[in-house]
């Protein structure tokens, strides 16, 4: 097995998005709770996300979500993001919370809130532009509630054809990521349900569009490793949305539901050539804390991803390889469960010392009082969640 | 095959309850859609549920939550109700809307939160005296979202007080329901979340304590009719919560996903004596429509109901235990089957008219402009819902 | 809606081939029933088939499982299978029963036992030269048991280059279809899990190179006639092995589980253009009987497949279109629902007499005493089933 | 946390039964694959579950498969475990492998059928008389595959009968424990699917029966260490079957496939008072070892419990608690995880040779010859598996 000091150089790459919407409210849909402290505005989220940053030096950027993260001014709001350590990230788009798409946004049966779901996306460049994002992700909630509801064929083909559109609009530097999930909001067809179709569509489009694989929205029992090796052997793993789950879309923080799932996730990662700098994968969480504390919550999810890297990278893939081409199933297995069960936590912590960062990043924050400091300070006003 | 003539006493026997929220808006975290004509108070959702009644002679009672529908004068609702030809049923509580259920009510680790949901309860129980109700729901929300935020143990234990205490509050003539729930809105663990869990709690309190089967609580996979029979076989069948779901608790309309589920399970029910006017199950509906009309979408819940139940009666359970016995499995499935496939909607619409009923209770719904005039009267107020 | 009458001329389109091996034994790992009358020979496995042919018209072709069906002749098999008015249909490899394959056979690490996987194939291609065959049906028992055991990414090109070899040796008549399965016997991860990698790994070889779909192969609650309508938009369906399940591979009879499912999904293969005589999607069984009579069991799987056809078929389309764009949707549920309840059997009997078949089949193949001649008859010998 | 040395009494208190039929051949209804060296009798499985204790000191008993296991004198065959430095254990009784249980066995229709399946689970309690047995467990395959077949509640009634008889059988010191399973063999319905069902039959006949829990024998996404906890505190939890899974019953290596949530089912069974020697329950392994090698599987499994309980010892009860009372959502998982992620191998390693065991028991066992030894030595005779 490798040794920690040989991996450090590589988990120096490593970068985890925030999204701004994990610092909002959240919940069910039979209960959202609020908490002291949440952010009001786009500015406290990002200056929240950068709270994490600042004690982990993981997640140098925050994800937006449009309209939740509507400003007058993007410039400014990339300025204020820079003056708190951060980037402004993928941008996300939202046709799921107006009244006209009940029925569907870009597959909508009407070419009138077709165009509009088309024109929000293209707003959402347009901010890109400003925010110098990269990444457009795309999640459709767009699916029926009862068979014969909808037409599954000329939705499918609605779609490829407001994709196309709105592909056609990104800039030469820009990508577009197409996620896709298995089901919910809609509970009888969603129109992108599985990576197969959202490898589909993408590879009609071309190069700069991609699959957006989030860790809860498969099928139970679904192999996603295999998912992840498959989209990476195809050229079209763009990014990831990071959480867990025990039954649904349950959106827990990543690593704690199935630790060894997403050790599982990051060797294949790493094996297919999609971690580090040069990969092209983005990393990001897609998380709701509905009952923890935001900002640990996600500090504590940037940490499980670290941790399951650095396991990951430990793997000794030489003698691995050597174990698999000889049908040694016990001892292959063991090679990898070996690097699983590698507590890197103390190696981790003498890491992050050395580089000038708390030891305990969760201690850390908690002594800080910036907690207690925006319960006190963030009086009034409505707190972010998904209606804002 | 027994013939429908056969059959219409016992169909006569058929009550299915509804309950108010039904006619509320409702949804997914996601989104809320509301609708002209939605009711803003208890009064005008058992106003709707009686135009169910009215055109099919199914649905002659109401159940009620409390507190979305809390009233100063419950007598006065009980003759408002009684007035539009129904019935107030049973009456269920709610303890997963207030801050301090955060981490449970009836399992809460703080004494005084425990003690808030028990008497919620009580209170409950005051307002059935009042409405002439005779059985309590208790659906918990409680749970846990993650290995080891909360004592799985103490909690079931604390369960079992609590009921205890409100169990012993109940008249002669009430009963108590103890639904189950596989996940949601906890992630991690429920604290009732399957049926052997409930059947151990109310078993320990005695007679009138029941279980409540809500079809869309389970596992995927799991063979409902084989618990409502085990149920009924221990004596602990209370009622049913109909819904259907293709994913999750997807609360869809009963028979929509899976019309022969719903046919296996009303075989089974009436093989086990819970059909009819002295079997103690009550049957209810609990549903969302989220994306459909809500006042057609409960007239479809009962008609299928009807429908499927309907078939279930034509089984020839003479020819069926012949073939059972005989070991001959395509004859008995054969026989099964022919009473599923057999449309029984002719004779259904004619002895609806011989009942001086409308054939086609939809369409008559649909002509008596009732829908258009909520749409234009009920303006102004704020629309019923979960939250309210 | 349709009338019957409207719809004949579409049912008499309808072919269903059988798999040769429904007739032999079958069984779980626990055990493996024998009946009387079992199948010792593949002309015996022919003959039976036949009989579900000659009562039903339904069933024209036979497919075959090579080595199961190895015989020295293939043309003489041929004019057997004529002789009793079938045609040999698809050609199924196997290449899960040989030690040599207990770490793969088309994805081994061993070049050599690879190349044995190929030429197994290879020889599959000769015999349907011979049989006049036009599919070559590939499905992989391939996979691993345990996280580790595997490089999953290089099995996947090595699967890639093995298909490669082998659609290269096709006739230009020939076609290649790739099954998928979510898991069994593999149990960690199987190398075509999902309908996503198969068409990847087609679309990659050429038009000949399809996507076989077993609907017993998904993950639970996955929406299956989604997957049928998007592969017929994208070009790949090549056929369909039918049976039905409620839990994993049941391989129970087709419709037996789910018929609403079954309705739909052939809903969406005659809305996307699958289904008839033109469509070159094929539609196959492929089940086991392992408690209930084989014979009638298929005759039972092509009757329901009939009648859910005749039922999907008259679909008021036109109607459905208008309701499902006018967002009605109570009403295009109602649509659809009203043909999948309407009772098709008694037309189908009639229809059946028209063309000189009887009304019953199921019936007439029990008074046909046949069951009873090959339980006397096939005395001796080895029963044929999975291992032979 | 606590320290390694505070748990070393506790973990000398664990004791894991091996199953015989685990050191036999097993695999899937498509192939079951020979290994050289597999015993033939059960005294070479005897034989070689004592390797696995030899170099564990994990194992000191071996369950017993009747009639797999059949000897014609049992007071031998003890003597020969004992002279192995092993016990006997559980007797398992097998009613899923005779011609005449093919539609059930304790719930078969049929009188004479159902009296044959009585005997024999009386034979096994005879033989558990000789063997100093003080546990029969009970799998039954019963059910059915097709809505219809069986009368479920019938054979529910008749299931209650046949316990009692058998239950009246046992010595004062003897227990019967009742195994459920989801599904497998049947695919419609099992007559004990679930601890619910195992439950209520156990607590009818008194206080010597028990349920025997399967890991691998729930529904997807099963809450299990949530059964655990509730038979504890039912005083119903006889047994555990430990296997793991990925889809089904996978039967693969317990630990295998979720680490975590062995730990956690761990940390119930000690947290409900069930583990160690005055516990009453019975740690058990069930598995099959279809591709790895059978001994070093074994070892490897105990090894795996081994692990996860020394690491649920070490959770700092205490701290957890306080955690727990406070809602501290992130602390009380916080400090379940610290325990789980702490790396306990080295601490084992050297425990393990404090007590004259090999620091690494699976180097020591392939470097002892042992498997050659058989695989040359068992030569001729016929393999063990399930069928024999």
């Amino acid at each position: 097995m490798a040794q920690f000091s040989d991996i450090t150089s590589r988990l120096e790459e490593q970068a985890i998005e925030l999204p701004s919407w994990a610092f909002g409210n959240s919940g069910t849909r039979f209960k959202v709770f609020g908490t002291p402290g949440t952010p009001r505005t786009p500015e406290e989220k990002i200056a929240d996300a950068a709270q994490v940053h600042k004690y982990t030096a993981l997640s140098p950027s925050v994800a937006l979500h449009i309209p939740w993260d509507k400003v007058e001014d993007y410039s400014a709001l990339r300025s204020f993001a820079n003056g708190h350590g951060v980037e402004l990230g993928t941008v996300n788009s939202n046709t799921f919370q107006d009244d006209d798409y009940k029925f569907g946004s870009l597959t909508h049966m009407d070419p009138t809130i077709r165009r509009k779901a088309i024109d929000h996306h293209l707003e959402c460049i347009d901010i890109m532009d400003q925010t110098g994002s990269r990444d457009l992700k795309i999640w459709l909630a767009d699916g029926s509630n009862y068979p014969g509801q909808a037409d599954l064929r000329g939705r499918q083909d609605r779609l490829a054809e407001s994709l196309r559109t709105i592909y056609e609009r990104l800039g030469d530097e820009q990508r577009m990521v197409l996620e896709y999930k298995f089901f919910e909001p809609a509970f009888y067809h969603m129109d992108v349900p599985d990576w197969g179709t959202s490898y589909a569509q993408v590879a009609a489009l071309g190069e700069r569009a991609l699959v957006c694989l989030d860790t809860g929205h498969h099928a139970p029992g679904t192999n996603i490793e295999f998912i992840v090796m498959q989209l990476l052997r195809l050229g079209k793993l763009g990014s990831f949305d990071f959480n867990s789950r025990f039954y649904a879309d349950d959106d827990l923080i990543v690593g704690a539901a199935d630790p060894f799932q997403l050790f599982r996730i990051l060797f294949e990662v790493i094996r297919g050539g999609g971690y580090g700098t040069d990969s092209g994968v983005a990393f990001m969480l897609d998380q709701c804390h509905n009952v923890e504390d935001k900002i640990p919550g996600q500090m504590r999810s940037v940490l499980n991803v670290q941790e399951m890297t650095a396991r990951a990278l430990l793997v000794d893939t030489g003698a691995l390889t050597v174990a698999q081409d000889a049908g040694d199933v016990l001892g292959a297995n063991g090679i990898l469960m070996d690097a699983f069960y590698t507590d890197v936590r103390t190696d981790l912590a003498a890491w992050r010392e050395s580089r000038g960062l708390p030891a305990d990043p969760m201690a850390a924050y908690a002594a800080s009082g910036y907690q207690q400091k925006i319960a006190e300070d963030r009086v009034g006003g409505v707190q972010a969640g998904w209606g804002a």
